[in-house]
């Protein structure tokens, strides 16, 4: 937690990141167990790792709240310490229940020092063009929150978008901000053609400032059963490492609703600052490629690709060569082990097949898992399976170790390719080097560490009958995962 | 070489494949080092296989010469011992002559016993049709070469295609074939419109039959320097193994030239048997999709495939998940390293793209090899590269030995995972079972052997500063690669 140098209120922002969401629409790139906000679409950097740099930079800003879920909990840890970023809370959402509950939690506990606070609630799937509008936006919202309103961001709409909610400005506040005249659900295109150009209307981005005390006054008077969930969920919350891991009865009594509706549709303390930003909800293939880097032929290109004649068109491929030519609006998109291809302009339809591919156990291994798995300690990538063995390649992050287990059913051959490992076998503890092996007969006790200051990788070949995850005895683990 | 019951005519007729080509246009299946021929397009044999069942279970063809060259040797060899088919000779082209030189050379090869044979030549790449039109062809056919002709066959033309070329029919001989009345290049489709009614035009198959004696008599006097090169190379070609390898300097000095231009356009012995055969040259993926099974939305599939709304499209996919959604005439073809999307009704163009790839290094290899290798012993595929490291998996063939060899730029961990290996390094041999493992030291001799009766995999880690193929020294081999 933050210090706080003002007596009963920080003069700075706490950022609240949410960063549960799963993002079917960009299968197969963004699958449950990794959805895209922890994905680079361009640069190094994830969604979520920029949206983390776009206020650790501000000095108006504290250190961030983020509200994600169980499976999320060590690549947004990771993630942060990746780009330098220090996370004063990462609260653990037990089940999923949209925006409201998941900020109500975040405020409780952001204010559970008994100290009020302003918070800046911030998606982090966005892009957000970080210019001089965004920031006099941010100014204005910031003077609004402290005239004690709960202000909502809206971004002057640059096309009549249909696939966003929009917000309808009233009269003009003192700090700037205006009223809330309304809010106008995904409109159709005429309406939203209509509205592009009545200068009161905006895009509502999902984005908000407020103080702490004032938000949850709102809500329990607005949304009480959101509020009374969200309480019980934090006052049985159970500490574990880094985490704060919501109590799972309490916080699935919360109705599944979002902020919008549960308590900005009806406060009257509501205030909009809208402002021409460049902002995107990278939600859809089409908006990767509207807000990509375009050839001279309109195609947005990503990984190892030759074109033929090919216009408008977007193309990301994490290791395949892919060819295309003589096509038109197409995205193709090719994982390790999936290939999506469409009509670019038909993205939002991507979904849709996502259900499709979960219906049937054969094909929604694809929509939930990668083919690499992130862990504490790491990560593995499934290399080859056959039918009674199976190689991986595991990397192991330097200093970690991974738990004390057993297997089964299940013989392993370790070789290092890279770097140190530490191996204990029963009682017996060796030091590999690279081009070292070593034989984990079934059923022993062993566990895998790395002593050294680089990052070890070695290739792991099981054996045997039953070759699944879950063949794993934990005796002793360092994250808590006994 | 078959029995001759009938003093110097053997009544049987000698299948001649030609099965040297590679098929750009059905890449990224179809590769230089393994192309289109050798792979199946449907069911479990290879379109080279599927050729030699074709004559093998009727009783008036002997045992087939079949003409490779020297990379797909051992595939053309395996290929038909998988099918149980006993080729008589298998001939090596030392380079790439076109059909006349090498039609020449394995006349002379089955006749260079001293006994006449009636010939048929037989692409490996076309799918036909058994019914009872193409048996009746095959008899006048058969009738016309006896009278001393050298027959081509003609397809009836079920389609104005522009993509052929066409022969013209005269008068009616004796056996029913008519003589040659001309030759028509692929035709525009005008042209190709106007000939599909005459009744006396057909598509040139490819196909021929004739004796051996006439046929090189009219090679003689129409295209003398293909038949003396032909010859010279034959009489210092070098038999290794079952192989039968023309002289490279000699067989060099033919012009490349095909047997249509140089005799079947020449001859005044040329006869014609056109029929309407169910017949395709599976050259590009619009004519797999055509001759292909297609679901009610004409779509033809292969492979782990989720459709959304598209129609008139093929989809094939080695072993990724593939999804297509809202397109209409499109061509995916998934490998395990490449991937093509483009046009269906534009897939002659994949020979441009191709050629394209071929003229970068960094993208030539995916025109050139498969993952999968395939070797005298059995095959391997690289599963995974890294910096200073290489997973391969290798399946040995029972009984199948690979050569004495040793690296000077890498170390090899193996370790099998199905079969029983005889592995000898230096001069230690020890058997391995299923889940055990050996280390083979850089620089030391070793060799690995199945002595089993299933097949033998292992994985393999190589590790070192050169992981190159060439990084190879074969002492001892017993498939004559010293």
């Amino acid at each position: 937690m933050s210090e706080d140098n003002s007596g009963t209120v920080n003069p700075r922002i706490t950022p609240i990141f949410l960063a549960g969401g799963t993002g079917t629409r960009l299968w197969p790139i963004s699958r449950t167990s990794r959805p895209k906000q922890f994905f680079s679409f361009a640069g190094e950097n994830s969604l979520f790792q920029e949206a983390l740099l776009r206020v650790v930079g501000d000095d108006r800003y504290d250190h961030p709240i983020v509200v994600t879920n169980e499976s999320y909990r060590f690549m947004v840890a990771e993630q942060a310490q990746e780009v330098g970023v220090n996370l004063s809370i990462i609260l653990l959402e037990p089940v999923a229940r949209n925006t409201a509950p998941a900020i109500a939690a975040a405020v409780i506990a952001g204010t559970s020092d008994g100290h009020d606070r302003l918070f800046h609630i911030l998606p982090s799937d966005h892009l957000i063009g970080m210019d001089d509008a965004y920031r006099a936006a941010l100014d204005t919202a910031e003077a609004a929150a402290r005239d004690g309103l709960l202000v909502t961001f809206g971004i002057e709409p640059t096309e009549p978008a249909t696939g966003f909610g929009y917000i309808e400005a009233g009269s003009r506040l003192r700090s700037g901000a205006h009223a809330i005249a309304g809010f106008v659900e995904k409109p159709t295109a005429e309406r939203a053609l209509e509205m592009l150009n009545t200068g009161v209307h905006s895009w509502n981005s999902g984005m908000f400032l407020f103080y702490g005390s004032i938000f949850l006054e709102e809500c329990e008077a607005l949304a009480p059963e959101v509020c009374m969930a969200a309480r019980a969920s934090m006052v049985s919350a159970s500490k574990d490492l880094d985490f704060l891991r919501l109590n799972e009865i309490e916080f699935s009594n919360a109705p599944d609703i979002s902020v919008d509706y549960a308590i900005f549709e009806k406060t009257r303390r509501g205030a909009v600052v809208a402002a021409p930003v460049q902002w995107c909800d990278l939600g859809s293939w089409d908006a990767v490629w509207r807000n990509g880097e375009r050839d001279k032929k309109d195609n947005y290109l990503s990984g190892p690709i030759t074109v033929g004649d090919i216009t408008q068109s977007l193309i990301v491929s994490e290791k395949h060569h892919v060819v295309v030519d003589g096509l038109d609006d197409v995205a193709v998109v090719a994982t390790e082990d999936a290939i999506y291809v469409g009509r670019l302009s038909g993205a939002q339809t991507v979904g849709a097949i996502v259900k499709r591919l979960q219906s049937d156990a054969a094909t929604r291994p694809l929509t939930e898992t990668h083919k690499t798995s992130y862990r504490p300690w790491g990560g593995y990538s499934s290399v080859l399976v056959g039918e009674r063995f199976q190689v991986k390649r595991l990397f192991v992050r330097p200093g970690k170790q991974l738990s004390l287990q057993r297997h089964f059913h299940r013989s392993e051959h370790w070789i290092v390719v890279r770097g140190t490992a530490e191996v204990q076998v029963g009682e017996d503890v060796r030091i590999l080097s690279e081009n070292e092996s070593i034989y984990i007969p079934q059923g022993s006790v062993h566990r895998l560490s790395n002593p050294g200051r680089i990052s070890l990788e070695l290739i792991e070949v099981q054996t045997g009958s039953y070759l699944g995850e879950d063949d794993i005895v934990r005796i002793e683990d360092a994250f808590g995962r006994t």
